[in-house]
């Protein structure tokens, strides 16, 4: 492991918008538990990368846009998901961003179970929490101190939060979603969940 | 399954310079032998397919092929396969393409077991068949029925038959390789095989 030093804690980075990073959510999660790893949860614009690498996002491709329907619809059977929709509201990743950042730096420990909830209702549910007040509706009804963080998520310090962490996504070479770090070994895409374990592991 | 009829074999796209194509050649034909499938190798040209998807091949994404590099390391180590590299010498796409299709129309047979075999030549070998003498010599040494015929790949026949196959992946579809096909049920990449694997056994 060349770059995953043995106490290092994985990085998720994701945005709100990604079918995979929905599908790697729960996994991800579980993943840590098992092998005794902080987990920290990183959501970015994935827009603002994409500027930066010249990619398209998925609904943009039309032949990978058809397809990642279907296939995240096939991969969410396969783990046992309930599946509503592969294609998230426009606005989910800014508004969702920003709320994030907001509970993160007022109740850190909700600001994961709020991620996880959102694309849970987003991809699984079908809800639209591409608007601030459902989206901070939904905050509350999760916890009422997150509800309280979310009502400030336009304040200077969430907006900057996500633009930083972007930036930072930006300069350590993460170019999708979800993608990985533990130290500086990357790992792109829900499927690379098996060769993260083996790493983390020792195995390879 | 939509698209994926009961006795369809399984079609194998992909293009000789692809390692994740390598990478499955393996396990698709370890799969379609478990599930009683017959397996169509396919091979096409993927840049002509990028010019109508405007996809850009990995070597020429900065951060997704240095990242690739590593990915396919990790992904041979995991699979238990040799590995010398995850780029294949410029040209391996036309050259082998073409004398796949020449061995197809004289040999059939032989065909499957080129292309494996170049497969694993190139990325666990290191081996350079970008040249039509070098890949030539290389049908011979594995049967000389199919080195007769590589001697005759720059014919109208294998090379229609490469422009051919292109035109029909453009046209059903086929974006990246590797790519199954069952039917018109599309798999897209290596790490589908588990999904396609349940599809062929109707568990999803």
């Amino acid at each position: 492991m060349r770059g995953a030093p043995g106490d290092a804690p994985i990085e998720f980075w994701f945005d709100f918008a990604s079918p995979y990073a929905w599908l790697a959510s729960g996994r991800i999660e579980a993943l840590a538990a098992r092998c005794g790893r902080a987990l920290l949860w990183r959501p970015m614009l994935l827009g603002i990368v994409f500027r930066e690498t010249g990619m398209a996002p998925l609904p943009a491709q039309p032949l990978r846009g058809a397809y990642a329907e279907r296939d995240v619809a096939r991969l969410a059977r396969h783990h046992g998901l309930g599946f509503a929709t592969a294609f998230a509201p426009d606005g989910v990743s800014l508004t969702l961003g920003r709320i994030f950042y907001a509970i993160a730096g007022a109740v850190p420990e909700q600001a994961p179970r709020f991620a996880r909830a959102a694309l849970d209702a987003t991809f699984a549910g079908g809800e639209d929490l591409s608007q601030v007040p459902a989206a901070r509706r939904f905050a509350r009804s999760l916890d009422a101190a997150a509800g309280d963080a979310a009502d400030a998520s336009d304040a200077p310090a969430p907006r900057a939060a996500l633009r930083e962490a972007t930036a930072e996504a930006i300069r350590r070479g993460v170019f999708g979603a979800p993608f990985f770090l533990v130290g500086e070994e990357p790992f792109w895409g829900q499927d690379r969940l098996p060769l993260l374990e083996a790493c983390l592991r020792g195995d390879q």
